[in-house]
């Protein structure tokens, strides 16, 4: 199983049937805008474009896809403004995800997208050009130095695959305290694996001076197993555990799934971009979203309309994939319901928080000319 | 009713539930390998690139999605190495249709057909690029000089809409010999606009020595309503009148359907490479292909598998999703019964042939630099 087929088959984060995940994406988004600004700024101030080529990675397909490349081209356009210059560049979008990913229905809704976008930003604004990019971000996706602004939000925590030695982790399904030293050191050994070689990727793709704005879910600390980033997954090997007692999963079952996912630190991305070398970092930083924003908008009964369950659905638009590829879909419903209560009752006791390691930087100049 | 977005509901040409149209293009694409070989070695031979861009415009989905840029791959692959290169240039394919077809299943086919690739090309080969373009090609898809190479099979003789004032055509679905000068002239006239819309556009988006292949169903005489391009269509129109008479189709239904399509002379197509004036034509020519190259490889029991049904097949392909859209569902199976009948009969008795339009041309040098 290529666990990263499996993670996007239902589009994976912002999926249209989990609006939970888009409230929280659109939020993280919003939160990192300036930052987005301040790149693009550096891009198009710098050079001048008559096509600026940007790359959303990570896109998925639902409400969020276009907020990005919106949010993009808006700050571009302020800028043109700002220089006082005539013309606004063509926007060459490419929108990149899974092979698995539903690229029709994003297609199917760009004839709309297209209309809202000339109501917002007039006739003057420049045209633009979407294209779907199938692939792995774990490769290269496109040309050599053909990429002005790379963009990525809510995916690069996402491994190419379960690390290899994680046995030993029992009935932890991701990093947790009691994980032993060797499966914290086969997580963390993969995530450098990958975001290396994202890096690697980028770097060729990208123009000097281009740049880059990644936002991950991580950590702030420096303990990769700490509650910031395992907690929430903890409670749902706690709701899998209450099965397994129950007789409904299987002990080896539950032994042998893992979350093919790394939540970094700062430091820890900072240390992989410096290894890699192409990149100049302007700005990193950790910022937190609480576990309750995952969506209060739902037209539930009001029982079922808590926090729990929110971010039970929230988290079931990310794990249902994975799970029923490993346990089936028959105890689905019932794991979320526990999940849910799980999580009610947890959220009602303290505070808890998601963390978002933002990384912005530019693509250095060549040494070799 | 946007007729190009009822055209490829289905895929159009080449979709994948019928076999029978695949084996023509199929056919087609090897009838101009030559030319486009030819105007490969002029773009790839002249440039020293390290991307080369190329566009296949009306890809569809299905058997031939690829067929046209492995050979243009092929051809590129074929120039380095007579030229002595070493290292390949790397590929960006960007695959158009409108945003109705079914990309999902090309995406999802791609890493099948990129281990082909690899198979039949060798690890030298440059890296490809895959990106899907949804849209008209009447209007712009890519950027400013952003494209080398522009290829379409059958696809352009495809209105952007059924004409203006084709009303007093009244049981002819297409030309006919009996159709009325007002008719024949709202047909040709639809065809310059969209035909010289559709240069206008390339014209933008390629670089300047870019080059165009393009193969059009069309006809080799100056008469519009000749056989050789609308006898095809007129024995379609016998079978529906045919249900007229039955009393299973109303005659104002008739009446009221028009196929959204202009097939072309070489002279008129030259014509208007010549008014828009960005391209010097480096050749165009007319091919014919019988009819009986529908296909004869279906495993059909002996009574269907005759030159008429498979045609029929073929033609239902292209036709099925106009007629669903303008007369319903629940006459299909009986009409395309009726066409098989009438194409049998008349294939028996007569060598019956389309026609095809090649033209290849270059971007001139921009006169105001």
């Amino acid at each position: 199983m290529e666990v990263s087929n499996v993670l996007h088959m239902n589009g994976g984060f912002g999926d249209n049937s989990y609006a939970s995940n888009s409230i929280i994406q659109q939020k993280v988004i919003s939160m990192t805008k300036a930052i987005t600004e301040e790149a693009v700024t550096g891009v198009y101030g710098n050079m001048f474009l008559k096509t600026i080529c940007i790359a959303d990675l990570g896109c998925s397909s639902g409400p969020n896809t276009f907020i990005v490349v919106t949010e993009v081209m808006k700050a571009v356009d302020k800028i043109r403004r700002k220089f006082g210059r005539q013309s606004s560049p063509e926007f060459q979008i490419y929108l990149n995800d899974l092979p698995g990913n539903d690229f029709n229905s994003i297609f199917r809704s760009l004839p709309r997208f297209r209309e809202e976008l000339k109501e917002e930003l007039g006739s003057e604004f420049g045209q633009c050009f979407f294209t779907g990019v199938p692939g792995s971000f774990y490769s290269r996706l496109f040309p050599t130095e053909s990429l002005h602004f790379v963009h990525s939000s809510y995916s690069l925590m996402w491994l190419s695959q379960v690390p290899k030695g994680v046995e030993m982790n029992k009935e932890n399904i991701y990093l947790a305290s009691t994980s032993p030293s060797s499966v914290i050191q086969a997580y963390y050994e993969q995530f450098q694996k990958d975001f290396s070689m994202f890096l690697k990727c980028r770097s060729e793709e990208l123009v000097s001076g281009g740049r880059m704005v990644l936002t991950i879910l991580g950590r702030k600390g420096d303990d990769p197993t700490s509650k910031e980033c395992c907690y929430i997954w903890e409670l749902l090997a706690m709701a899998l555990k209450q099965m397994v007692y129950e007789g409904l999963i299987e002990q080896e079952k539950l032994y042998s799934f893992s979350i093919p996912q790394y939540t970094p630190s700062p430091f820890e991305v900072k240390a992989e971009v410096e290894k890699e070398g192409s990149f100049a970092i302007n700005r990193i930083e950790a910022s937190e979203i609480n576990w309750a924003a995952c969506g209060n908008k739902f037209n539930l009964p009001h029982s079922f309309n808590d926090d729990g369950y929110n971010v039970a659905k929230c988290m079931r638009s990310v794990a249902e994939p994975l799970l029923i590829d490993h346990f089936g879909e028959s105890i689905i419903d019932k794991l979320f319901h526990k999940y849910g209560e799980i999580l009610s009752d947890c959220m009602s006791k303290e505070e808890t928080k998601f963390v978002n390691v933002t990384i912005s930087m530019t693509k250095k100049e060549r040494m070799d000319g």
